[in-house]
């Protein structure tokens, strides 16, 4: 099989590094274009990010000096790349204009910006969640008027975290009604410059715009159900979310209180549905997908951060401390890396799913 | 007046340090006695803590020389103190029988140990919330047999930032009766060494071993009543405690969920509560009361646990980020500094109570 | 003595803040003004600095609804201020001309920048080495033609941590001739938002745009001589700086390696010379001053970053380690606070000097 | 070929988990023993480091329930072993001992500790800086009284950042004759709990028990020359060392001053040795030799700590900023991994190296 031509579009920035990163030798996928702002255009790549290059592993040695074209040349990128990545960042209207555009023009694209995560026919994947949303590929194919362009995004980077356990358990049969959750989230969540070293050394800043309401919402479409063409939230979940930026550098952790809408499963149950937790990424064994999505740590003090957020790839959720909660009914821990599974990782892997259902054919 | 003799027992651990430090220039204490473990007993204050002195104050001249004395003698204690700091730390049983042993010799005692936290006559008190507890001394007093001794006790040094808060909607009519709380704690809770950098740098460790247990179980104390000499907890609030270390130096950091027995105040009723709130140690005006107890932060991100923390001494607890909750009523952040309000500085301010209330006469 | 009016240039960014943090209450000056840029001017103090303020203090309240001025109205700062502090973050020309302005306006003007600083006839001042050099103020009001106005300029934050000690020595009659040292700066002094958070948390960044220049050059102009109205250079030394970033907030520490002209003092010798040096500040007895300059401490492990910064109104230089050099005579580690005594501090006790020596009458 | 049987002494600590976790999936050594104190022979693996794992990846499944030997029963390690890896922490004296019993008995030990650095005939190697110290391996076994065992030792965790890149200039024909180097070096240079949070959050310590010395010794050796079955120290070059501990996690970075003993190589000519500076590990392609022994990094912030520590396997040492210095030759940056390259990483390359030149036979 020949590999697929991938263009990563905003590839200069923090998200599109990432991307170019992971997908360095990727099985199935090849970068052979990228694109920017107007500013980085007819630059090699290697000096539109001069100065800015924050990955710890060099730029890959074919893609030092590829042109990097700009971002708004649609026609170029149709013609050179089977799927594009879109890492931009700049605003929500120009954004989903611009990914329009790409789908219209029959170019399929995951994208990790938030401008089309509530756009009634576009689906917001966690892999392991809800993979049957990209069914509504179709509606959106007529939509756009051809067979090929689509626009599937990801959710927000905290999301993953304590979702993917939450979902473990509604899909066993234990539905959660009600979810406290407080997260602590790493500085690379901002992107770069971001936060600012004089607001995050020796400190905790207790919000981060936006980002509440994104954990509180996102979810609701994430476990809803297609009908007529168009996604219909989930409605039998309530949460509630206090995000803080403290002073990490990935990996955004999250101490959850959750009640179950009926019967509750015992701990050991419960830990069994996690550790036992399998999906369709890992039936279709895609390249990105951790062997086990769900990692349950049985010592008492994990979890942790540093120690936890690279495991299997950093594709994988580790959570612990499951415990009896003294007003709902379990406290839990829970844990993912916010640039790898949460963003470019857990795109890669939408990409992947999207290809192995056919959609990229 | 000439001021009262005090003795700081366990002068030579942080929280002693931090007694020795605090008190230094107090109007009313004059710190005048010392006294540690064995192994430091015969040394100069000053060599005692060689290496191991970790305020950024230097030690005060009039304490350099001064012989510290082993924490078992109380009869020295007894003849040259009219008041004893207890900071020992080492394990509950002894401890709780050391403090038996002063107050029965007739030595009044502010400790900062939690062995006598759960005893029944001994009152664990925030000076702003349940000052009137100081009226079981008399009790206590029965109980050792002479009519100076007591022991008062503070409680676990996160659980200011949120019960400050709390009792004050209670005390305004609005009693609350479910709490979710998320911590976040800075590393001198654990002492000296205590955490190792190498589990916090870049690191969020989601256990504090006996913390969650502490910050559900003292306040029901603390906002209990006394019934026949003894305390009776009160039962109307249910509380559960996610409790974390994260890597700054000082100020533990709270995120809250509260919800209401009945009605609830509205948001701005809610925050002139808050402002509005003062309590016994103000009208006394207390060396180390902060003139206003809670301070309420509007910007959207405060408060922060670097900037916020020493508010009016490091005495004041900061609330912010009040707004509705989708679980419960109400979510707000509190913020105390844990070694000055929530430690020594605590300590320090129910030993005026003391004085002000002719407990020390 | 009524107080000196007091107006702060650019007091909307870090250094202004400071500028109005550390003059709050002042002895002698009163900040009755406060200026910023076009964007900041028409607005009340406290809502030029919404969102920015960086103080751990609050705003002081007779400030919060001052009107700020435009930095470039020299007429209104000169009607209603004896004395400006400039803070003005800007391209150096601009300075230049403005900081030109003031003077030759009549205002005297006492600056943080760096754009005067190898201007012949303006003094850089570390108030204990070089206090004499604001002799050449006679010069400058010729030069401006008034007998008012003047510049002073601080030299750059890290420089007292090494010169203060340095210069000690050569004046007790032992010359040092060169001089290696390795600084590790506090991401304070890069100024807001300055440093990422993703550039130095778990990090070490081994330069610092110009600070090595400066950490070799304005040394010299501070040991050297006026000669005809302009000053010259001190030629008997060679610096060689290496100048790293790390993640901490406030404090620059200083490894010095240094060798002497021809004999050395003991090491005993050395640390009698730090320990009892005092300058004209300390004769003076300005309130800014430290009681003393030089701080040796003695713990091996001694001075630290968090631990010493603060060491007597954090305007105290610390040392420590001195030791012998296997390459040059000896070694040493340096400390000061590069907020308040390498910027707003160090400023404050210059226009206090100034005043002392009737420049301000 | 099969796998040589490998066992690791003092397998519990972190040096000997770093053993265990870089030598899972090693192409030519397979873990096969385990020994470590008293206290934990006789459990599992997996039991005696229960709740100190501080690896990120996982125990090696294979290694999970084998039984860790005592560390003194050194002939249960004969009978399984072919080589061991000593990674003890315990006193000096101790530590020569059981390590010569381990040589005397036939057995070849590659060490982390420091107790055989000084040994006149035990070479102390950085595998491509004197791989021909190698060769006094004939000498011990004489001494040792058989033709199987012997001792090498891998110098200081610091060493290898400035060692390598000064070696380099000298085997260019350029020996350097004074150095001085200012360190700032990882807390998990102390092992674990090793330095306390509240010493080194937001804080620089310009301390490090022992390890100037070293840092100034060592290279000695390294650069020395065999003489009649012994060392003997290079005497052509002096070093002084400041040695900081800085709040980073891993990787120890040098600020190095150097000057040549006679002509100096130009920039362009020095940077050209480093990028083309290859040794015997690379000739024979050992498993954990970089490609490139010696990185220059073009960037003028660069090398940084967290963003190239772990260049080439954590085995590459990467410089930077070579530029004049003004008062030697020439100042650079050095930066390699403590743990890996400086530690188990260097110590597994020694023993390949070794079995690449047939001592392992």
């Amino acid at each position: 099989m020949s590999k697929l031509r991938v263009g990563v579009i905003g590839a200069t920035g923090m998200v599109g590094q990432n991307y170019i990163r992971l997908l360095d030798n990727h099985p199935w996928f090849e970068v052979v274009y990228t694109a920017a702002s107007t500013k980085s255009a007819g630059k090699t790549y290697q000096e539109a990010v001069a100065g800015r290059w924050l990955m710890e592993e060099s730029i890959p040695a074919h893609l030092k000096n590829v042109r990097v074209e700009d971002a708004t040349n649609v026609k170029a990128a149709g013609e050179q790349c089977d799927l594009i990545f879109s890492a931009i960042e700049t605003d929500k209207k120009t954004v989903r204009e611009l990914e329009d555009l790409y789908a219209s023009s029959g170019i399929p694209v995951v994208s990790n910006n938030s401008a089309h995560r509530h756009t009634s026919d576009v689906p917001m994947v966690i892999a392991e969640v809800n993979p049957h949303h990209l069914d509504i590929i179709e509606a959106q194919r007529k939509r756009f008027g051809n067979n090929k362009g689509f626009i599937v995004v990801k959710p927000n980077c905290s999301v993953q975290s304590y979702m993917t356990p939450v979902y473990a358990l509604i899909k066993a049969g234990f539905p959660v009604s009600k979810m406290i959750i407080s997260t602590m989230q790493a500085v690379s969540g901002a992107g770069y410059p971001g936060v600012a070293s004089l607001d995050i050394v020796d400190n905790v800043v207790p919000y981060i715009g936006g980002e509440e309401e994104k954990s509180e919402i996102e979810p609701l479409k994430i476990l809803g159900s297609i009908e007529n063409g168009a996604f219909k939230n989930y409605d039998q979940i309530r949460i509630s979310a206090h995000c803080n930026r403290v002073p990490v550098i990935d990996g955004h952790l999250a101490c959850v209180s959750i009640e179950f809408e009926d019967a509750k499963p015992s701990v050991e149950e419960t830990i069994e549905i996690w550790e036992g937790f399998s999906a369709l990424p890992q039936e279709l064994d895609l390249p990105f997908a951790p062997l086990q999505p769900i990692i349950y740590k049985k010592e008492q003090n994990r979890p942790q951060t540093r120690k936890d957020r690279n495991l299997d790839k950093a594709m994988a959720v580790s959570v612990g401390r499951l415990r009896d909660c003294n007003v709902f009914d379990y406290r839990f821990v829970g844990l993912s890396h916010n640039t790898v599974r949460g963003a470019a990782g857990g795109g890669i892997l939408s990409a992947e799913l999207a290809k192995a259902k056919g959609y990229l054919d």
